[in-house]
């Protein structure tokens, strides 16, 4: 099961809403299962640099169907993973990357950059949540 | 002046009409003066080749202030710009990225790609005076 | 639907097949319906530059839907796709890749590369037609 | 002397089955002496990021004729080593890389991407161990 250009501008409306919430800029991307792009917001005045981030952080989430951050603990220099960021033609394994489900099932994914980590989650979270 | 969110979602709204009028599935791309990324939406069923095609064609639009079927009528064998679609990391000289305007001012750009050339600008156009 | 492995290795062992009926050697790729790798073989003494030709084969045929010759007839100089083979990190245009269906889904595409487009486009054929 | 298809595809099945027995979804490569790509498959649900770690695994073993977890052991901060992955193209530096050899002499790499580091390992010493 694929994510519909529907369920992914729910998610990207409730990305844009959160950030609103939060008073935050972001770049907010959706992939589908097989991490093509479905659909992308920039909120005006936010990061350049982020455009690629939240897209690099929604294909990092699908890639290995876990949240972007969950990479992250395990690259750290000594860590397991270290150096995986240079696969995939670059990774991103700080939060803001999130799974789209409907049920168990995985239908894609959201990447949110702009702000920091933490905010990125929130607001990755809350598009996430949307399609439920 | 640079176009706004809002904006560049009515051109996609616009777009994705003209695209149901017109019974094809389009990927559709907005850009701001910079060239940079504002909004993308694939249509549910939409070529995954196109994604990336309809975002060159709107940098394209943008990079050479002119649609990018006129950059093609110069990179024929023989012409005077034969072979700019190495620079840039990729540009596309077909139809299908138009500029927008707002007055005389270049604010922007919109990419789309998915069916015949024809189609595909009489989408983007569709999308570029949505914001007019 | 998404092509499983044992239909992707059915169709290598058909176009390896085939390969030897027609005392040629190919490189195969088999790509699922996300464009994404699923099987690849290379058959000794194979041109070492078909291995990324057969790759660009499959998702040049999974990206527009069509079997990548047909892409070719319309990006000649002077047609309305010249160029087109400038994105998505470069595209193969002739004939070897070939779509793969289960009824009328598509599930995957399969990419040949290694002798004339003929043959490459027979061997891809018999290995898209064992899925069948 | 470098690896046939058979033994690649022999390396590849020992994989399979040790992947099998671990319950755990992989992506393998087998590349020859001279780092080019002979097999390659993705089992049914892998992560669709491994397939490139899997490809680059194989690669980093044999571009320096190690395991590829050895290389990580100097590419650390202060290591001697230390950003090589920055080169030819990506390398990963992690385990399940792992050189095929005939006796003494290599003739090929095996890279197993899509659980944990110890199991990529063992996957891939698997299917190494399979065409000794």
């Amino acid at each position: 099961m694929n994510i519909t250009l529907e369920q992914a501008q729910k998610a990207v409306a409730a990305a844009i809403e959160k950030s609103k919430e939060l008073n935050v800029k972001m770049n907010i991307t959706v992939v589908d299962s097989g991490a093509n792009l479905v659909a992308f917001s920039r909120i005006d005045g936010a990061w350049l640099g982020s455009i690629d981030i939240s897209m690099k952080k929604a294909r990092t989430a699908r890639y290995f169907n876990m949240n972007s951050g969950e990479i992250g603990k395990l690259s750290q220099p000594g860590g397991s993973l270290f150096g995986i960021e240079h696969s995939n033609g670059g990774l991103i394994s700080f939060p803001g990357g999130v799974l789209i489900k409907k049920g168990d099932e995985i239908i894609g994914a959201i990447g949110v950059s702009g702000d920091s980590v933490e905010n990125d989650h929130k607001v990755a979270q809350a598009g996430a949540d949307a399609v439920k």
